[in-house]
This record gives C-alpha cells, sequence and structure tokens, in this order.
C-alpha cells in the first residue's frame, strides 16, 4: 500500500481510545523523514493539523508555502516502510507523541519553550538552537523510553578528554547508575563514552541520544558500545535508521539530552566549546546546570571554569556522584553529606584550653604560671583547663610540672593558612 | 630609664605635630608583648585611653579589673628596650598606630567590624576570630609596610600541599608580582612559601604575615626565604622578636592577612580546613574571597570546592592573575580577556552555510539538489551559499559536482558534546 492510500484509509477509520493507528506511525516516520529535526514551522504545523494530515497534505501540494519550501523535493518520495523494516531488523522502533511510552513530561520544556519564538521564521532562532520538541524519536534497545528518563541525569564534556576527565565520568556514570539514574550522553569519544562505560559497568542501563540512525554506529570504533548500551538501554535519534552524523546535527541533537534529562552534568570542555553551549540550552530549559572542576593547568577545563565563573549561566560546581543527586534528586532527600576531616583530640576544645595546650613544652614540665604567661591568660583560667586536658589524656604532670602527653605521631605546631 | 619614667616625661612633654615621641613607640612595644593581640577590650582601653596612659594605668594597678586580669603578672615586667633593640639587631622596627607608615586604611575594616563586638566580654567573638585591629606591628625589611600594602592579594593554602596547588600558587604569584601586586601570604610550607617564591622570581616584593617573631624563622626550613623576602619586602608580625609560634597564634594572625589584603585566594584546602576559616574571614571583612579549583579527585582541592559550592560564602573561581585582578583592581580596568578559540574557517558561517558545507561529500562531488535534500533545505538557498563557501575555499566545483577542500589536517564529523 503506497503512504498516500494508507493515511486515506487512516483517516477514514475509527480507532479506539488508547490505540494508535498504524498509519499514523507510518505518517510520523514519513515526517521525520523530509525535514531536519529542529525546524520549528515544521513542527508547529504537525502539531497543529496532525501527523496523518500533515502527510497528506505535503504530498498533495495543499501544505502552506514555507513548509512546501521546507520539505521541497522530498514531498515526492517515500521510505517510510522502508526505514520502519529497517528499524525493526536492528531491534529498533519508533516511538511517537500518541504512545503511552512517549516521555511527553520531560519534552514539555521544548514544547513551553518554543512557543515563545516569533511567528516570522526569520526572526526565529537559529535551527541549531531552536527548542523544538522532535516529531518522533527511533529508540533502539529493550528499556522503556519514558522510564528510562524519568531518572535521569546528562554526563557531558569534550571528544579530545584527559585521562582525568575520564576517570571523574566513568565515576559518576558508575556511583549514578548504581544509585538508580540513568545516565544519558551522546556516545561520543571522551566524556561521553567514559559516563556511558562507568553506568554499564555498575550493571545500570544507559542512554545514548545518537546524531545519526540508532542503526548505525558513528563513531564507528563505538560499534559494541553501541550494542552494549542496547543491550539493556537505548539508543536514541530522531533522524531515521541509515542517517549520517552531519555536524549541524550533534548541535540539533544536543536540546534533546538536556530536555530529556533533570540535568547536565559537563565534565571536561575546552574554551568556548560545544559542551558549554550544550550546558546553557540545559539552563535555559529550566533544568540543572553542573560542572565538574579541574586543574586549572589544564586546557580541558577551561571551558568548565568559564561556566562556573559566569553568574549568568547559573551552574553549580559539583565534585562527586553526591552533589549531582543533590541538585537534581527530590528536595529534601539525599542531601549531600559535608566532607569528613579527620577527628582530632583537639576538636571541642574551648580556645582557652587550645591555647593552654599549646603553651605546654613537650619535654620538661613547666608551672601554671609559666602556662599562664605564654598563653596570655590569668593563671585561674590555666588551673581550670588543666584539669579537662589532663582527662583527655593531653597534658600531663610530671612531678615537677605540666607538659604534653606525646602524640602518637601527629606534628604539633601548624594550623597555619 | 625605667618605662615609668620614660612615660612620665612623654606625658608631660609637647610634641610638634606629625612626630611621634619615643616613648609612645616604647608604649606600645611593652602592649604587644604583655597581651595577646586580638583581645578586644584590650585594644578597646588602648584605643580609649591611648597607649602612654594605657601603660601607666596598668603599671600602677589603675586600670579596671579586666584589664588587670588579661595583663596579670605581666603588668609588672618591662622588655619594651630589649624588644626594640632586638628588633634594630635584626634590622626590624615597630610601625604604630601614630606612624605615617601605619596601613590605616586596610586596617580599617577591623576597626569598623570590632565596633559591633557586644561589651561583655563573655559574649565577645573568640579571641582567634574576633577583629581586632593590632596595637602595633613588627616588621622587618626595606619596603614602607602601607606602599606595600596598597595593591596587595593573599594566597592562602595547605601547607600539605600538592604539586599541583604548589605551581599554581607559585604561577599566580610571579603574575601578580610581575603585574605590581604584593603577594601577602604566612610564609608556611606549601602554598604559602610557593607564593613567596614566585613573587620573588619576578623580583617584586613580597609579604609574610608571622604568628611568631619576626628574628625568629619559623619553620625553621624557611630562615633563607624569609631572609630574602626581607631584603625587598617584609615580614610583619604583632608578637615581639623571640615570641614562638603557637597554633593558636596562627589563627590570630590570619585576620591581618584577610585585612591586609584586597583578596584572598585560596589555592589548596582540605575539608574543613583552617584555610577554609580564613578565606570566610576575608569574605567577612569585606574582602573579595576567590578560590582556585583543582581535580576532583585531590583531597587538598576538597576544601576549595567546599567554599565554590557554598552559596553564602561568596566565593569567587579564579583560575589566572588576570582572573584575581579583574577581581581585586579598580572597577572597569583589567577586565580579564574570554579565553580565546582556536580560529575555524567555519567560524561566521551561517546555519544554512555550515549545513550546505556538511553535506558536501570529500570526494566525488555531488549536484545542488542532493546537497539541499542532505542539508535538509531549499535549492535556492544551496545556490545561494555555494558561492559563499567558495570564495572562503571551503568548497570547489569538480565539472561534475561540488565536493569539500579538502581541509590540511582537520576531522571532519564534530561538533559532538
Amino acid at each position: 500500500m503506497t503512504i498516500d492510500e494508507d493515511l486515506e484509509a487512516a483517516a477514514a477509520a475509527s480507532v479506539r481510545p488508547g490505540q494508535v493507528h498504524p498509519a499514523v506511525r507510518r505518517a510520523r516516520a514519513w515526517l521525520s523523514r523530509v525535514a531536519e529535526p529542529g525546524t520549528i514551522d515544521f513542527w508547529r504545523y504537525v502539531d497543529d493539523v496532525g501527523p496523518v494530515e500533515a502527510v497528506r497534505r505535503l504530498r498533495t501540494g495543499r501544505a502552506p508555502d514555507r513548509l512546501r519550501s521546507i520539505v521541497g523535493v522530498r514531498s515526492g518520495q517515500d521510505e517510510s516502510l522502508a526505514d520502519l523494516a529497517r528499524a525493526e531488523r536492528c531491534g529498533a522502533r519508533l516511538v511517537i507523541p500518541e504512545d503511552d511510552e512517549w516521555p511527553a513530561l520531560p519534552l514539555h520544556a521544548l514544547t513551553v519553550a518554543v512557543s515563545s519564538e516569533p511567528d516570522d521564521h526569520t526572526k526565529q532562532s537559529d535551527r541549531t538552537l531552536a527548542p523544538v520538541p522532535p516529531v518522533a524519536l527511533w529508540v533502539r534497545g529493550p528499556a522503556r523510553l519514558d522510564e528510562l528518563v524519568d531518572r535521569s541525569v546528562a554526563i557531558v564534556g569534550s571528544r579530545a578528554s584527559t585521562a582525568y576527565g575520564e576517570h571523574v565520568a566513568a565515576e559518576l556514570g558508575h556511583a549514578l547508575g548504581e544509585r538508580g539514574w540513568t545516565v544519558v550522553s551522546g556516545g561520543a569519544f571522551g566524556i561521553d563514552a567514559a559516563a556511558h562505560r562507568g553506568a554499564l559497568a555498575a550493571e545500570a542501563p544507559t542512554l545514548a541520544v545518537l546524531a545519526c540512525g540508532v542503526d548505525r554506529p558513528y563513531p564507528a570504533a563505538h560499534g559494541a558500545l553501541f550494542n552494549r548500551i542496547a543491550e539493556t538501554g537505548l539508543l536514541v535519534s530522531e533522524w531515521p535508521p541509515g542517517c549520517a552524523p552531519l555536524r549541524h546535527r550533534f548541535l540539533v541533537r544536543n536540546r534533546l539530552i538536556a530536555a530529556l534529562t533533570r540535568g547536565t552534568v559537563v565534565v571536561e570542555a575546552a574554551a568556548r566549546s560545544g559542551a558549554q553551549a550544550t550546558a546553557r540550552r540545559a539552563r535555559d530549559l529550566g533544568r540543572q546546570l553542573l560542572v565538574v572542576p579541574g586543574p586549572v593547568t589544564s586546557a580541558m577545563s577551561v571551558g568548565c571554569h568559564e561556566l562556573l565563573r559566569d553568574e549568568e549561566a547559573g551552574a553549580r560546581l559539583v565534585a562527586s556522584a553526591e552533589h549531582v543527586i543533590e541538585a537534581v534528586g527530590g528536595i529534601g532527600t539525599d542531601l549531600a553529606r559535608p566532607p569528613e576531616r579527620p577527628e582530632s583530640p583537639r576538636d571541642g576544645l574551648s580556645d582557652l584550653a587550645g591555647r593552654v595546650l599549646d603553651a605546654c613544652p613537650v619535654r620538661s614540665g613547666v608551672s601554671a604560671d609559666r602556662l599562664a604567661a605564654v598563653a596570655g591568660c590569668d593563671v585561674l583560667d590555666v588551673l581550670r583547663v588543666l584539669p579537662v586536658l589532663e582527662l583527655a589524656d593531653l597534658v600531663q604532670w610530671t612531678g615537677t610540672g605540666w607538659r604534653l602527653v606525646p602524640p602518637p605521631k601527629e606534628v604539633r605546631h601548624g594550623a597555619a593558612g
């Protein structure tokens, strides 16, 4: 059956509530190929007249000029059945807004954002930056898309990462995976791959949003990684099977990584890099923007530090998975513990007791008078705190004077800086 | 002459305006030994009745009980002449608030802060944290104290520093010194020493605020470093010559490092460390609190990251001397340049031109129709941007179609993350 006959039948058919007519999926498959994702007017038209009607009008030349200009010669082509078959062969399927599985809640941020774009397309955001929901998502893997992204965090960063960045990304991916959070990334070299691998090492499903067909490993060296991701998690793409990873598609894709997750963690980013742009998109969509610092001597952390220095970016420094979860988790739950300081017998001593303790010599004992002079306080005060220090096993009476109990291995002077 | 006779004469003498009677300096020398710095009521009393009168009343038992309790048996002792002589022997002198050289402006922050301390001394801040101006400063070195601290920055951090932290502190010290800023620190092992050494390497005077006498190198291994500092810069201490570096003195000393400078840079700090406390004091005195991040895998950067995560701390991330100078320098001058990104011929291309460029194959040329289909745009648009791309030497006409001009050494796909 041609797509036109199929849609004709669909338009006439009555569908039970909660059921999706197969022709709707075919229509969205067709739509996902004839226009590049991120095109505001195209999405608006489909949203307005519905996918079946949109295809019918575009196929018969009844759509507005602007829409016909967007689709061009592709309105006469039809690869929808071939694309759906090709997806099935690699274990993928097309998830559409009419499905229960559609991640409607996370993507709602895009629907809201796109509503403030102007009508005049010459004044709209550049397509690589436009906040437009996808018309459909090709997904490969066993997980349910909406469930997988419900508690998810994006980990993004440079492809030209350092060993430090990869270590941190893998540790974060592992720790987040262990705690039931889905790690979302772009499947690229460097930080992306390290984050996915960290999650997989924790046997947690992870999600890669690709800028090419889900049957087409890009980069090619990540074929095995993508197969592992697709065993428990998901590969997701707006582009039909077979589509190539063109440069501009990565930029368009990035809005999905930001929208699908509760927050984006930038692990390493060079100066004025794409990762910074992705991070700002997350912030613009109301998502948490979290940034891992690094050595100031590392070029791959310059972008991270710029984000943290930019007050308008609203970025928060994170140094651990606990920090990330505190930021993206429920309010009041999962508060990160403050870092622990090694306990010292001095902890809890009053200022006065501390001063008297400092005044005590290591070897031969001295009188309380001498302690008072060195500590800069009254003799009565010294006599008052000496029993406290003695009970804490910090000072001892030698028979002729007071001295320190030799500490096991501690340096005595200190507390500088 | 005993101090009592000396002061008697001073009280009776008339002094020309702008001149300081030698007995005033002797009185402050005496005061600097009989009470530990940081004692609020002691400083208030001296400020109230004047140094000469304060000494006379303390020596003759006419001071209030609280003051007599602070000074204790030391009211009967007098090492003032010996201390001044000892200072002179090591090339030091006593700078007092009556001198032109006194850094009145920076220390004014302490005068303001101490005025909000309660009268009841049991309710006042702990002496190690109290914001009290010094009664006098022992300084060793050729520089004028007020001039040296006019444009100064503190660099503080852990004694147990890493190679990374020392490298960064030395680089900051060097770069700030080169740009005419005085590096102030505490002369301790680790970050302090690296910062001083960086400044010295730039042949810039640097200032060490010590917690012991300026004639007494502590740590002992820093004797040579202190001698170098004292050749062009200054060693400064509230304690008279010969005084020992007791633990609590470091904490009391830290308020001076914060007050004398326009901002404090924390380079490395362990969790809940002294450096964090110093940093917060700087903030409390209205100074810039600047923090250098580090690897999240380093225990010595945990304290830095905690400061940066603590919104109430008001800390600002700095990664270079330019960032520091931007924060402490004059408003509108010395703005740090944004980091540079390597230039690419793609820079400045429109979204459309970028998409057409991406659609061009590397080897055999293709038609404008084909480019339009891959780039997702009109053929007319493609024909419009192709001349632009050709002029920019990005695409070429093979005779049968359009293809990319092979780039010298660039990877073609990209822009992920």
